[in-house]
């Protein structure tokens, strides 16, 4: 069957290509047994991580340490029914490089409120997948 | 010490509230031991249970059907630096009961690529939080 819905699934390259046009994701991770998804601001590094922005303060950072994490990003847009959206798993910790953290800070990236001394998490992608969905070609048979 | 930039807690009700402003939200299941974030159209029914429209023919309903998932869904803006994030947990059925099921095409609920006949899976809240976050009030030192 012709199915011009089918999501088209993308190759790691692209995902880290469309990673890099938005300003924030969701970090999913694991509290009190059960997931936790919390929206982060991040960029993609040179080296291919992907360097989550965490507010000094909150617990995220320590909870993320250390362990693997799914991080997810979209761009969705509801009038044309079409976007893409990717998920990143990999082992995140916290950077603790003077130099890499200088980097970063140099780069503007900042926690979602903008505060200007973040803690940054690195998550080195283990596994990238993606799909860009799009009702694009197919009749809409409803209003 | 006193910081603006805490996120605000907020209660169910404001969150079921917010959750019906937007159309798509993410699922977030168990896929070969990892965690899987998948966006799909939504919508809260009367009943205060989520209805998600998931596209017939992917393996996505079967997956959610009987078990426990999370569910979140945001809206942020990158300019004002602002939005707010929420995330349900609770157990996700396939709806077969004819009657609901007509009531949510009715609705005009549709899965994300628009198809006139999606799967609906009904999500029971059994906890539900969210946070309102927000650079307001807080001096943004970098440009």
């Amino acid at each position: 069957m012709d199915r011009d819905d089918e999501p088209e699934e993308l190759g790691a390259e692209a995902c880290l290509r469309l990673l890099s046009t938005v300003p924030v994701g969701r970090v999913v991770y694991t509290e009190h047994a059960l997931p936790a998804v919390l929206p982060v601001a991040f960029e993609v590094a040179p080296d291919g991580r992907l360097l989550l922005a965490v507010r000094r303060g909150s617990a995220t950072a320590r909870r993320l340490d250390g362990t693997v994490v799914a991080f997810q990003a979209d761009r969705l847009d509801p009038d044309t029914r079409s976007g893409w959206s990717v998920l990143v798993h990999g082992r995140a910790d916290i950077l603790r490089d003077p130099e890499q953290i200088l980097r970063a800070l140099r780069s503007g990236l900042r926690s979602w409120v903008g505060e200007p001394d973040p803690v940054f998490v690195a998550l080195a992608p283990e596994l990238i997948s993606g799909r860009r969905i799009s009702a694009a070609g197919r009749p809409v048979r409803h209003s």
